[in-house]
């Protein structure tokens, strides 16, 4: 039962610029089309949970790019696109709710995504694994990926990698003293 | 003529706590009593430029760390306590007043240190190359690293080090188009 992250942020710890965009990560010359690990992390998730902004974001994507079902967290969206609404769930209350509901239906695994839901999630101290592509780019503005804490939260390195060009992915995990 | 920076910060950014507090840094287990390759970054340094802030928490260590002379940038300081005066000097401009007088004088490989002093150096595009640890620690506040920029500065990954308890050493260097 693991909470994780995965995501990629600029140096300056930022997820997308002001108006969402990602070009400065999507735009990384890829010449081999690898998933940097991606397919393999998925193997291991359940669900994903993920905020009405990120949802939107996917939903631009040329194709829908997971195989898992998907947890929209949204206290006012009511419906989904129909299109998407065999892939997609709304699910409403707080991060503590919303992986009790998840476990209680057989998701044991979750990945968390999008900037205001793991900043919920880890103001909750409901993250167990973190893995953090820091793209060498300084963005100077934008969306973060963390947010104010009430106490500090300590992680163990598990390991990093070098991938594409000169992306450093961190895989580390909550140290519960 | 490089301009360095060489500094730790937390996952989320954070170079101390909001009162300056470094002990989520200095408290982590170091039983080799290794200096993580400071003294090796040292050698190749001619002079440190550091803000009033970074000084005065040099200036509670309980010895002077430099071999190099140090400049405080400062626009308000007028003078130093007279114990210090023979190892670091006040400095007064903008950042590339600061480079322009520093290279006149003959110090050409600068390193640039404390949160603003970084940020005013970055602003304008100053920064060659960046050594930036990584603590595998969530600090939820404090004073940042980085802060806001009017455009993305690219750099490109030249090595990565994992040093001590799980601290991921970084080094990039400006990619100049």
């Amino acid at each position: 039962m693991t909470n994780y992250v995965y995501i990629a942020t600029s140096l300056d710890g930022f997820i997308a610029t002001k108006d969402g965009g990602i070009d400065w990560l999507t735009g990384i010359p890829n010449r081999e089309n690898s998933d940097y690990g991606f397919a393999e992390f998925m193997r291991g998730i359940d669900a994903i949970v993920m905020g009405r902004n990120t949802f939107q974001t996917v939903m631009s994507f040329n194709s829908w790019p997971y195989q898992k079902p998907v947890f929209v967290l949204s206290n006012t969206l009511k419906t989904l696109p129909g299109v998407i609404a065999c892939k997609a769930e709304i699910i409403e209350g707080n991060p503590r709710e919303v992986v009790k509901l998840l476990r209680d239906r057989g998701f044991n695994n979750l990945y968390i995504d999008g900037g205001r839901t793991i900043q919920g999630f880890l103001a909750e101290d409901l993250i167990d694994e973190m893995i953090i592509t820091r793209v060498p780019v300084l963005l100077g503005d934008g969306i973060p990926l963390f947010g104010k804490l009430s106490k500090l939260i300590k992680f163990s390195h598990i390991r990093t990698e070098i991938i594409g060009q000169g992306m450093v992915k961190n895989h580390y995990r909550r140290l519960r003293d």
